[in-house]
């Protein structure tokens, strides 16, 4: 069994004396620190930090440890924080398409234990990938979006009642082929995860592959980022290529690609339930 | 001691029975094949040939065998084709401006014997770098272009005179930072080699490692292309990438950079060196 | 729908006319060939060709396609061959213990339909993983060795009965880890497909992870290879690799290694099933 | 100009306070820390550090500054620990036999000021490649060792006056195909970088290209590593690795291989000039 753990992640002007004041407020409480890591953004005087210690023994109740923090911090040092605590799962929503192979990557690593996280809904706009979702026993909601996209923002809507619902802290877009409203958007921020399936900022938009094809690279790549109201535009969180030769056609691309993209996906996918993941300007920090 | 090959590269329309009819021509004239490598690019029918033979004992003359190739294939197979001995050696010339790792690169290459190639001149807008040529013994000239371009054409005309009168046979732009006229691209078409630092198609244009590190990658990389009149958009020889993180900065990332340019300029050179690339609709075939 | 088509796998030492022959007599039976690749082992002078050709029109029948390139080229070039039907599945089992990354890639693979092959069984000394087995619908065999092996001569009969029965033409071994007798492997003679978790020739045996944190390598990897009777040293189809650092535990390298291991597991099984794999002294020809 | 600064790299047994204690230092005597890193083994409770600092206004004169950290850490915290000083260069020998592409790289990264190193010696059992040293104006010394190795010992003494006459704080051997006697390596502990031609701990000692040809490997390496007494097992500083096929041969594996050698040879080489590694049980820390 894991013991129960804090996690906090803050970023704030660099200065002198921050690093010292944080790790002293939680060892003067009695707080066991398991993980430290912190980077300078010298460019822009930025101070990044991860920061998690054992509850056991921690003189501070886990429900009051923001307040702490808020008073005692963030005023302060100009201080943005999330705290976070190990023993609670994420809740995460996968928007799915036709194509499998995201969603089988994402279920396996769940159900195998890989991840501690909820998976409570798996939702689509078509009904293709309903025998997955029942080969995992996970519930599986289709609202279809009209070719007009005249019913678009009702759908939306019923998704987002089912979000709140079930309560969804993140959502993971596996190969969903429509474009999020800014409404949800703006409900998730930096905490709905796409994978697209090219090298960005190469190739965005419609059939990255097609296009890689006809531009004649010789690696692709695919791509995982915070989703943000410009299309494929938000912060990257993991990318990766495999090399291609001029015999490669679109469609060994495709197969080629659905490794590339399962993986990289899967690794935002970690890297956001561990909670290892900062962003500003557009960028991402991540905690090794 | 190398035996003098002839090495003929051709495209056609793919139709049967091509293959047969060259390889038996030269075996029934005596040539022994020593490289065969042929690939069908189905989505556009055409057939793509490397095929290299020992010219001892061979019964046509080399200098008639491109007349005989024109005679008995061009025709009949609607073939384009090119002629080349292993025992020419290729005329390469370099241009630079002022960042000394991609020369270096080439030129210890050459010297060590690792390509077949003569190197007559480096061509620069800058006296930065006279001191390696002048460490290899290799004449370098300088012609400095003015700010507003006025002299443009007038350098270039000079710089064609110098390309003609030591019988360049291609042209390798080794972080050379000025934009090529059309008349020189028209004059070596396909014939010139640059290296962009970066994973082409992102980033064209100036300062690439800049966008990069603007736009949060987290791999970066470089592609050597044929130059052609749309600027970074010529057939890619090679790419190869590396990978970064949230700790990088421009400058660290133009130092890792700068191992990539070089390795991925080189690759390019040597392949055109062993006459291993076709050109195809902006796509290059390289034969391994 | 795919058309039928034959496959043709050879290999005898080089001489001229031998690619000329063999497509001569294809054309000559209005066999219309799809696919023609071939490389030259001039370090042991040895011809290998893969050709497909469609089979409608095709003037011999199928069941005697075998006896005719027996006949005609099998004792004059002293070639090996086999012969392949792309309309004929092979036949796979897959032999799994406890851990489910490889299977579940295996099986999201064959069930969204990226493979041409039936899966009949799934072989266990374990039951851990049944459950996978019935989401997929495929019959789950468990036969437990015993610790001091006693029982392992005829756990194996009882499985290679089942393989028989089964009509199986190959194994995938997905990180099972038991060690395969020489007699199951004299039956299925580099048509057993292992997954090792290292780069290998580097951490041969057990807990390679464990050895290569101890060794402190910055690079981990995963190979492919098919299984003889000499442990992890059958000829090699497939290696990756990944990138570690110092903060690597044991622990993280082996999820890092997870991802590598299912990915190149699948690469290898995806050549083997596309009859794209020649051996020939250890080393596997791969065709693209 | 860089500012100077001062470089503290640390270890010892991981306990509360030791970073708060060390920054606190630093601070209090007004130093302006402009790195920080740090990494706990966890495993064998170990903490790394790199702390750098600029020296101007720091209190204590750079010369009290190792005298004041013995004093104040080294025994409170069993703290091993070295200073250094960005201003003070590292002077660096190179031993060489016949084969030049490593020390083009390593002399042309040196001539183009990308590294902060003095390179008053090139040292070689061979004259071969005296003219690379001449070309860049640097004393290469000759001694030949005799095939029977009887004066080994001699030379080895004659060396070893030459590097310690030139004050040299680090040795590379690029390609140098001589073993180093336990006298050296206990005269330069962890301070000798060799390139192996693998990806080791594969292929360990001689012709490593060709057991990797003759292995089948579907991808070679190269290893830089801190000489040590055992062969080939000292260390690991940083690999890379190239994709091969097939198609390579031993000689087409030597090529690719030599790109893979300089490149990770010198990424060692500035890991080490920028006081960014640290080694422990064999193992390298290597800050960002």
């Amino acid at each position: 069994m894991k013991k129960p753990t804090a996690i906090l992640l803050l970023n704030c002007p660099d200065r002198q004396g921050i690093i010292t004041d944080v790790t002293k407020f939680i060892t003067d409480n009695r707080g066991n620190i398991v993980y430290l890591d912190q980077y300078v953004d010298t460019e822009n005087g930025v101070l990044f930090m991860r920061i998690e210690w054992e509850l056991e023994g921690f003189l501070i109740p886990r429900e009051k440890i923001k307040e702490y923090i808020q008073t005692m911090f963030s005023q302060r040092y100009d201080m943005q924080f999330n705290i976070f605590f190990n023993d609670t799962k994420p809740r995460m929503a996968i928007f799915v398409s036709k194509m499998s192979h995201c969603l089988y990557d994402l279920l396996a690593r769940y159900k195998s234990g890989e991840w501690d996280v909820e998976i409570p809904c798996i939702i689509s706009n078509h009904e293709d990938l309903r025998y997955v979702a029942d080969q995992f026993g996970i519930p599986y909601y289709v609202w279809s979006i009209k070719a007009d996209h005249s019913n678009k923002a009702e759908v939306e809507r019923a998704e987002m009642d089912l979000l709140r619902r079930e309560r969804v802290s993140f959502i993971v877009l596996a190969r969903y082929m429509q474009i999020i409203s800014e409404e949800m958007i703006a409900a998730y921020p930096h905490h709905i995860i796409n994978i697209h399936h090219s090298f960005l900022p190469a190739f965005v938009g419609a059939r990255p592959y097609h296009q890689a094809y006809e531009r004649g690279v010789k690696i692709i790549g695919a791509t995982s980022h915070y989703v943000t109201t410009e299309l494929d535009a938000g912060p990257i969180i993991e990318q990766d290529v495999v090399r291609i030769s001029h015999k490669d056609t679109p469609e060994s691309l495709m197969l080629k690609g659905k490794d590339l993209e399962k993986i990289v996906l899967s690794r935002a996918v970690s890297k956001h339930i561990a909670r290892k993941i900062l962003t500003y300007k557009n960028r991402t920090i991540i905690f090794g």
